[in-house]
């Protein structure tokens, strides 16, 4: 049976691997790369092979960094009364996105999730609180997401941050959606919004 | 606004580039790298940098190759009498994974396609007659798909071939998928797969 030439079923391999891609997308991946411009190939491999030791963890906050701090914590114009605790990178980055937020993060690196056997110690949990005695924050929001692991997260979070002395904690808000339909949303939210409701 | 570290974001923008990679997908795949053993990571670097001087196209049939020829091209258990005619690399592929025929290839780089610009200058078609001119095939199976622009470069090829004085010119059957339940076959495959029926 005809087997591709060696170095195209490496590199299908090595996509194969990565989550989400299958053994067609990596074929049809690898394929599209070898109708590609060779120098642009070349970057992208190359940009691979600097990857993990190029990317580093910032020693305040466990975001993705390129020395010691990411940008958030080198930067002198961000608020550092207001501590917002996500579980990874892309959360951080989102709220980054929304472009409102000016104060650091805390990346958990995760959720706590038993049955997966991740506990606190598998999270930066005692870094957090290390980290809220040393800067002593107005505000810590939990912004882990709305889940069921997300809100058994903050909840021990909560206990942990009170016990520390921490008072003021929040959690965003639940509701609707902006541009949602109202008769679209599910009864779970719906009932949020309602509770959460705001005076005009 | 946050931005990730330069490496983290070079590797998402080059993944962004491939086809079917949008910015979400570009970032949840850099996590994932990240996520990953960093020898696995620059191996796939690694592969993707060796990759495009590494694999040539065979000088006779122009599939994927690791030198002059092609593994199906080089290896002499394969039928030379008989000769399969398809657009891509993956079509011989996916031909050689069915494990039944064992003849010779021939890619022609492509499906002629006037709208797109794509003539038959712009396929290896003048390869093609000048190989079954060298070969003279029993046979040559024009594998192209069952799709418009599939049926006119087979037709194209007809033509060209039978000029070029070969005979034996065949095409894959059309009818029914095997599996496939009969009331959920569209009318066009029906009336083909009836056309095309053989006495039991």
């Amino acid at each position: 049976m005809l087997r591709y030439p060696r170095p195209l079923q490496r590199v299908i391999e090595e996509l194969e691997r990565l989550p989400g891609i299958g053994p067609k997308s990596a074929q049809r991946l690898a394929f599209a790369l070898l109708k590609r411009n060779p120098a642009d190939v070349r970057a992208l491999g190359e940009a691979l092979v600097a990857l993990p030791e190029a990317v580093t963890r910032c020693q305040e906050c466990f975001n993705y960094a390129e020395g010691e701090l990411c940008a958030v914590c080198a930067d002198p114009g961000r608020d550092r009364r207001l501590l917002c605790v996500v579980a990874e990178p892309a959360d951080a980055m989102a709220i980054e996105r929304a472009n409102d937020y000016r104060g650091l993060y805390h990346i958990l690196g995760g959720l706590l999730s038993p049955l997966d056997g991740i506990g606190p110690d598998d999270l930066t949990i005692a870094q957090l609180v290390d980290r809220v005695s040393r800067l002593q924050p107005a505000e810590v929001i939990l912004a882990t997401s709305p889940s069921v692991e997300g809100d058994a997260t903050a909840e021990y979070l909560r206990q942990v941050l009170a016990a520390a002395g921490i008072s003021n904690i929040t959690r965003p808000a639940l509701g609707l959606p902006v541009g949602a339909e109202l008769d679209y949303a599910d009864q779970v939210t719906l009932v949020r919004a309602l509770q959460g409701r705001r005076a005009m």
